[in-house]
């Protein structure tokens, strides 16, 4: 990445493309024009029926993209997933990317986004990043009826004796709102309702996010959101949807949201974006339905997942992959010498000095990463994304590294050079997908119990000795197996800087204890969460927000977004 | 309106219409290719640049619906809106209609909607009445980032001197919410915020609405949001949205909200449906964009105001049509004899039986909203809703009070007919047109002081006696003047229910007085919004909501909607 002043934003780069309009970007992928609802002329939804008629097609390859332990020199995962799609349509390969819708919050928030960036970036760029289809104000709204019902239904007689202490159903916005972290609500009198304790979520925290990512479609949607635990009752016991009757209403708010995204790269690529949840508390997947449609459409799909492999491969491959019967072909695991030097040691402001020690010291975190996909069963490649400050010594050191333990890599240069820069990642990659043995499996057996199942994780993943579970965690686990929740994989709620539970220790922290302090029940994306510590559901804003450098000019163009 | 169970309910009949693609539509009004933004098949929005390349055609004729003061029988102001329309279209002339966008809360929580009944409906409805093109979700969201902004300028420091006390900018979420219209929040220690009381609106209620509404371009709708009144300082005085600089990522937000959203009536005739603000704390009339448009794109367009004549038809003359320059050519006020017969006395059980003398007591409202159209100058025709309940006597006694009084009438039968039941209205709407001299002028001129426009509204309009103040509403009239507030026009939030501030005194109140409580500045709006009672701004749900039927069929269709 040219750093000098004379480089174009990407807010530019992407207002300057050419873009096509997305009747042909969907023309190219053989869809038939019912099947296309076009929001505006370069953004389309498609219809779910696809799916059906496509139902015996042999589904394309998967390739799962995914990082190192993330750190403020910034490894470009989506750049790089953007940028290998556009390097497989170079080399004549039917390509489509899938990928997660960015969240409002964070784009207001702090100067950044989810649709890559350079010459490798999805666009119109500026819709991706706000409303975009308004998926995720479908979800927040559905999110928010449920409370209004669960609040109304207090308000109006309570016949399902809820507990008024233990409502855990939270509201949400899709905005970086600090001051709505902990509210007290139902003030002002007995007409407006029974006081109580309430908090709101980022909306990429709902269960609903996760239960749209996961849902295979609209009737297994319903059947995933009657399952919804919003609260438990006077004896304890847990109160669904299903005992508000409310999933019909929800499934309806969400209908026209559950059918994917369609817009394009810079060069063209066909990429589907939709779906995006945290992939803290939830499995930081974009949805199924799109990854599945992507796989009838074209012969490679280039997807990602939230954070490192830790926490995004390891929940795509235990949790997505085993719930939707993917098989994925190659994971590519991303890279840059910027960020290993940082987990070996040296500080963001001493990034531009060459220094082969740290980078050597700093690929241990690579190093953990690789075995775990290599745990997994699944070929992979090791890709460096490339920046002009990276030194000829540190890309020989990696190189060599890479040479000397046999694994595969290639560098990238898809920030500067977009599709042409991903040509030898693509290349490498359908190398080992041709050469390399796949003997894909999920970790552990949901059978397992809920300790067993954690403890995997935690050894075989992070690296972890041992794993303690608090007092609380503990009678959880007891009250789980009598609710019948203990068949369900795991999702663990982890810092994403460090492999252990302790965001200060980069690199491959050793003889470390993770502590699971409390586990969340989300029975309705079908999974139980694991917290390891504060988990943060809304962010807050900086003290000088993105937004307040955000305009439309005379023209009606959006200016200071990126 | 046949009441007997065979009837088909309305979004059976929606569903069942043939529906044209929205192109087909545009092609109609001469829209070009790239002025069209198609929002799946059906739904469209329009480019503004439209108005640019229309600037010097010659406006259509803006034709107005209001009513009597509403009652529990229903008067079905849009469904005529929607039935006029259609009869123009019957006759031969290009119409087009310009209505507002329904709200979710009262959608999911008491079956209704806003657009229209039986064959005179816009469709698609489902859409139409659940996200439609996302519009109250952009406004949503930009009154709620000015939230997050201002809670976090006071968390960062506040550098404004913002007293935390003084914060007038609520949330909104456009859902009925009763626990969220009084809160608590900021709580749990330093890092969450300062802990503040705060309040939910339903979107609808939000300045922005609003302010949406009456902007007349993008930069013009930057300049009203830079003008919002968020907060006092320690000092008292205003903090605005241009002291936070917020103003240019609030109209970044609600770029592609402003083009107006094109549909069609089950007769094709083209319809724009565009904003929502409140009735009562705003002016409750679609966007003025949208009606422009509408005026520019055809001969005769049809619109309404929000409740009766002495709220909705009172504000689209003294502010909509005063600042966008309109001059409507005709008003129609709707009644149904079931409706003046409970302004006459009659419970709504017994609305079914003949009652003559109960129709004439009830047609003094009627009377009085006349009075208040012929004050601005303006042609009339009245609309008889009919309903089978209807017997001939009672039809024949209305029919001969409008001879004996020379007040232009016509029978409508819209919701049976469509648009054939209401080409005799659209006869006699053009016949006024031609032949009753128009002298429209606003009531009351911007400049007088806020004393003698609100007097001037409650006399002319309510018919009172008097104005009381209180005391708070006195010092407010003394610090507007400060602030230069007092050169705007006055908007009235009263019970729509009753000519006066009572909400139970149906028919044609006398001899009462109405009492200003308090007023709050729109200083972005543009209006004063001056307050006679407890307004609510934040419905609540019903004990059954209309939600909990609501459902998606095996084929993906809605269901239990409406």
């Amino acid at each position: 990445m040219d750093l000098s002043t004379k480089v174009k934003s990407d807010i530019e780069i992407a207002q300057e493309a050419t873009i096509k309009p997305i009747k042909d970007i969907a023309q190219k992928l053989d869809l038939h024009d019912e099947e296309l609802e076009p929001y505006g002329h370069y953004k389309a939804k498609i219809s779910l029926d696809v799916l059906k008629r496509l139902e015996t097609k042999k589904d394309g390859k998967v390739i799962l993209v995914t990082s190192i332990n993330p750190t403020p020199a910034g490894e470009g995962k989506s750049t790089i997933t953007v940028g290998l799609g556009q390097g497989f349509s170079k080399i004549g390969k039917k390509a489509m990317i899938a990928m997660r819708e960015p969240s409002l919050g964070p784009t207001m928030g702090i100067k950044g986004g989810a649709t890559g960036g350079g010459y490798s970036q999805v666009i119109p760029m500026e819709d991706i990043n706000l409303h975009f289809t308004g998926d995720f104000h479908a979800i927040t709204t559905a999110n928010n009826t449920l409370s209004a019902l669960i609040d109304n239904h207090i308000h109006q007689g309570n016949q399902l004796q809820i507990d008024v202490r233990r409502v855990v159903w939270k509201r949400v916005v899709d905005l970086n709102d600090r001051a709505l972290r902990q509210v007290i609500i139902g003030l002002g009198g007995p007409i407006q309702g029974i006081p109580r304790e309430d908090g709101f979520d980022i909306t990429v925290a709902s269960e609903i996010m996760a239960i749209f990512c996961l849902a295979t479609d609209l009737q297994d949607l319903k059947k995933r959101l009657s399952r919804i635990v919003v609260a438990y009752n006077i004896h304890r016991e847990p109160v669904t949807v299903a005992d508000l009757g409310a999933e019909g209403a929800l499934t309806l708010l969400l209908k026209d949201a559950l059918k994917p995204n369609l817009v394009q790269t810079l060069e063209h690529t066909p990429a589907l974006i939709h779906g995006g949840p945290f992939a803290n508390i939830a499995h930081g997947c974009n949805s199924v339905i799109a990854t599945k449609m992507a796989a009838k459409l074209a012969d490679y799909v280039i997807t990602e997942g939230g954070f490192g492999a830790d926490l995004g491969a390891e929940k795509f491959l235990n949790i997505k992959a085993r719930f939707a019967g993917i098989k994925p072909e190659a994971v590519v695991i991303v890279a840059t010498i910027r960020a290993l030097k940082m987990h070996g040691g040296v500080a963001k402001s001493d990034l531009t000095q060459e220094n082969v020690e740290a980078l050597t010291k700093g690929l241990s975190n690579l190093q953990k990463h690789i075995e775990t996909i290599q745990a997994f069963g699944l070929p992979f490649v090791v890709a460096i994304n490339q920046f002009v400050t990276d030194s000829k010594s540190e890309v020989d050191k990696i190189e060599k590294w890479c040479a000397d333990n046999s694994y595969p890599v290639a560098l990238a240069q898809v920030w500067e050079k977009g599709g042409e820069g991903g040509v030898e990642l693509a290349k490498k990659v359908l190398d080992v997908i041709k050469k390399v043995e796949n003997n894909f499996a999920p970790l552990y057996d949901v059978s397992s119990s809920i300790e067993d199942k954690v403890k995997t994780i935690a050894k075989t993943v992070y690296g972890a000795k041992d794993v303690e579970f608090s007092t609380k965690a503990q009678k959880q686990m007891v009250d789980f197996e009598k609710f019948g929740w203990n068949n369900l994989p795991i999702c663990m709620a982890k810092t994403q800087y460090s492999l252990s539970d302790n965001p200060t220790l980069l690199g491959r922290p050793t003889d470390f204890t993770i502590t699971i302090r409390e586990f969340r029940p989300s029975i309705g994306a079908g999974f139980i969460v694991a917290l390891t510590g504060d988990v943060m559901t809304m962010p807050g804003l900086p003290k000088v927000p993105a937004a307040l450098k955000m305009d439309v000019n005379e023209e009606g163009k959006a200016v200071g977004l990126f």
